[in-house]
């Protein structure tokens, strides 16, 4: 099948390599040039612009846009007309499903069918193959199934549900109809909400296992610092990068993330290259949102959340002002900053 | 190598039944006989007494404890006097490590060696094998070592971590020295804290996602209700069932929670046999009260943990306070419990 | 100075009173005739039809809206056409400051001005004074100074801060022009925010007393129940309602929800009349997706917020899942809901 | 009534001054010669040594401890064997009420009486009075009854809540006999596990307030940093110092420590004077190993005692951890610490 591949960044590139691979066409296009070469080398067929890429695709158009979110709108309205009713176009970047609501609408009246995909994997998604998040109208996913099948991980992936029996169906092949419009960016927005919560889960794990020394180490004493009572309860210097290791197997919090952790940790204990300052994407804020007005509590993803916030200084007037009142009722001094 | 297993419920005798199929001599006993006849007949040897039991085992003698936490010390206290200097006895159910720092402490006297095995894998272990957490004495836990690599699920259980060579070492058989006594249970208690922390990141984000259909739902209008300011951007039914077998492929969240998860809503999408009061067994709350004395935040384990007491109702009477205060600063009526 | 008040509930009644008392001239109006009455009773003039209530005002007209948020934009729609050029309307009601900013825009052509007032002081409001907070443009909020004064609790009703000195400022009065359109709001959705926050220390810190007694209750002894290590220290039996008047005096901890908590608890120890069931009316919500988008931490409004969502069953799917996990991995039954 | 006073800092020192006020004779004693001067200039009774303090008290004798937590029991391991059968030693300080429970315990044999004071008010208290949470001997507590009533603020301190009628009891003169021994400083515990949360409500709502001006600001444009959708509706540049001082009359959220947070922010808006490094000693994290002995959820405490870690650094190590996951799964760079 046909597929015309725009934004060739780390996502991008490799999904067409593993569209090649299995004997897809690929027509690419990239503003910048260069990421279009090693693809040509590949097999794929490069576009000088836009309009050359449009042309070079057999109707009805299969676009798949894998872009930065802030790119999306600009590159569509670039795109847009250029399309013909019956195209579609499928973002299968890390949108707000807000967005496709909203897109999907502008261009039903183009009869442009809109496909929005949410794409988990990573780097690591060539070889493991993606986990498809897909939000549309039946018939045309239907239309798109052996691109999703390719990119998604197979049924080996994974050992079967017990229970599960048949031919597997497509949630056992790695890609999913979610719902309407929204709803594949949806899913994957709260995929990452999970995401996070899973990998705070792990970080503050560690981090207690970390300061099972506090007992050994030397603490002020002084009014500002609570002593700790039973110093010889915290007399453990645990080497944490084998616990990740050992807990891969037969343990109950096995998981992928576990095993980046174990292979980080291998790599570097102290993850000296890193200084703590935690972005975040936007999904783990849309999830909370959703929650929110869903009026479902989410303490668990907030509180991991918030942390990515605080590790970027945010919680620095917030702070300052404790520190305040502390001194104004108890004449408290501040510690100095570590 | 020959071991003697005090307690065969669920765990012990699963652990005794894979002992024997590696070809160790396992001598067994339980306060309720019947737990006996089953791995009598699967080759095990059966005791009448606790003082039958001791007997039969060769010196020095290795006495492995599976019970309930709460039967341990008592249990330990008929056992000791029968036990003479260079015996080794391991507790490998759920003690605080607290507790393992104090028996240590009561055996050494008596010269008898005393090790802590943090043991996960639940009723899936005999299969998988089990992932264990060890504290105590270094010689001791080198003679012990056929019986640990025994009950490890071993290195094939997960492929192998990138920069790992050489013979693998015993994490990667699944079984870990962690330090001194305590250490072993420590270890497993986070581990549990981490698996509450997990779990409650899936509930979370399950939740979220069934709820997605909140613009759909009749909403009261009154004063007490929030609106919903776009009910369009809430109409998706959301499969979760399908949702959580999708995920298990290639997506970030992978896990094998994510696999029981797949499993349990395959069965039944509403998991209408559970009312949803969830039980806490102990680690959890340790693990949050070692992370307090380390002074080491741990917020989403904190979360977890709360949760599980609000499903509880332990914070009804909290929750009538607001609503008390609520009305009156505001004169706010309680709406009706649902 | 004149003033038109549409809306003649709780709020909006006790400001006209407070207004005539100081010897403003009101107009009122209320699609429920009967609200009308007790107040031309007490010297305002009462009107039959919004056009009526409109001619009764004198140019520019001052009209103040205190209605539910979801009816202030259905009124505006009706009363905006008989507006002329400079006169003004002002909206007192609890609406979220995204519609303050549309509506400003939405009034701005017709030249007629819009201000934001959130309200603070609740059914206490016309004895105490009402907290005003104050958005929109500076020469329309001189001209309603007079106003503002009156409805304001006045300086006297809280001690100087050292280091103020001069003539009181407006803040020093009890209102403030805190920026422009929606700024009102927004500062009195992080009042309610903050709100939250505070009522759910005081509840959080009353049931940790209230259960000071755990010691004493009999537990279960079961693999399902933690058992409580010392109940010795958990053997007081606390009188919460003296605690609550206690700690009005001298303590750290003193405040008017603390005045008003006392007074609950003095009334009824149990508040047996309260089932627990928290509503939210908008204002947590939205201060918490103001935090997010600012991002910002705010784990501590987050964690009262979802816990009121709790209060109302809306976690009761996750926790079902935790109970299915649990039995999933480890054959735990779940215990019977208390 | 004779007060003998060992611990001469800011509280114990203020306490003395305000007996002496009301005509209590003092007996002083610090280990600080120098502490005892102003006192023995404003009436107290001076000593050279602990022997001759214990020796100018009148039988039975009464001994209040004002010292840090740490040293209450070196000094009582010197004073008690100097004491008789029927004194009576005060702990004023803030001891861990597990520490009341064994020192009670302790004293029992030799007949000396112990009773635990839970002291709030700060440096304010010598002109306030403080809040005395009080446990003990029921008789005890009768003999000190004019103490305490010297030390509290006094009836008129606050309004007298609505139903309260007769002579007012001892709660409303700020001082309360709260159960057997440990039950003060149990209140006490409890006291400042709120206060924790009643800050940090503040510090987030004052924070949010200030970022109020996020639409302003320049952000980086990239994958690493969420764009903000609606600029325009974070615009606003808030006085915050002004809004405190607004609060302060009126509104639901007034409060002493609105009251503090008004003086403070006046002083300096930006709090340049402090870095935001915010100690803990002791009461918050017991308040919530208290909550979770008892089974009873305490999110809104806890996380305000998570923040105050943080604040310290103490989760840097687990945020490194975030951010490596990131990098491995997601190939995502850290942004540099700003």
């Amino acid at each position: 099948m046909q597929l015309g591949m725009i934004g060739l960044g780390r996502m991008g590139a490799n999904m067409v390599e593993r569209l090649l691979a299995a004997g897809h066409d690929c027509v690419v296009y990239d503003a910048h040039a260069a990421a279009m070469m090693d693809l040509v080398g590949k097999g794929a067929e490069g576009s000088d612009s836009l309009e050359a890429f449009v042309r070079k695709l057999e109707k009805p158009r299969l676009v798949w846009l894998m872009l930065p979110a802030a790119v999306v709108d600009p590159v569509l309205d670039d795109l847009t007309p250029l399309l013909e009713p019956g195209d579609i176009v499928v973002d299968g970047g890390n949108s707000y499903y807000h967005d496709d609501l909203r897109r999907a609408e502008a261009l039903r009246p183009r009869a442009v069918h809109y496909v929005d995909v949410g794409v988990s994997g990573g780097v690591w998604g060539r070889e493991r193959g993606y986990c498809l998040m897909i939000g549309g109208e039946e018939p045309i996913l239907q239309h798109l199934d052996p691109i999703f099948r390719t990119l998604a991980p197979g049924v080996e992936a994974a050992p079967r549900t017990t229970g599960a029996s048949g031919p597997p169906e497509p949630a056992e092949w790695g890609y999913l109809h979610c719902g309407p419009h929204g709803a594949g960016h949806f899913v994957k927005m709260v995929h990452n909400g999970i995401e996070y919560a899973l990998m705070a889960a792990y970080a503050e794990g560690f981090n207690i296992l970390r300061h099972a020394d506090a007992g050994l180490v030397k603490r002020d004493k002084d009014a500002e610092t609570t002593p700790l009572r039973h110093p010889e309860r915290y007399a453990y210097d645990i080497d944490i990068a084998r616990v990740a290791e050992l807990w891969r197997r037969g343990s109950v919090v096995g998981s992928w993330l576990l095993d980046l952790s174990a292979h980080a940790l291998r790599a570097s204990p102290d993850l000296a290259a890193f200084s703590g300052r935690v972005s975040d994407s936007g999904e783990g804020r849309w999830t909370l949102q959703a929650a929110i007005e869903e009026g479902v509590p989410a303490p668990v993803i907030g509180a991991a959340l918030f942390n990515r916030f605080e590790s970027r200084g945010s919680a620095d007037f917030a702070n300052r002002l404790l520190s305040a009142l502390r001194w104004e009722f108890g004449g408290h001094q501040e510690k100095p900053k570590p």
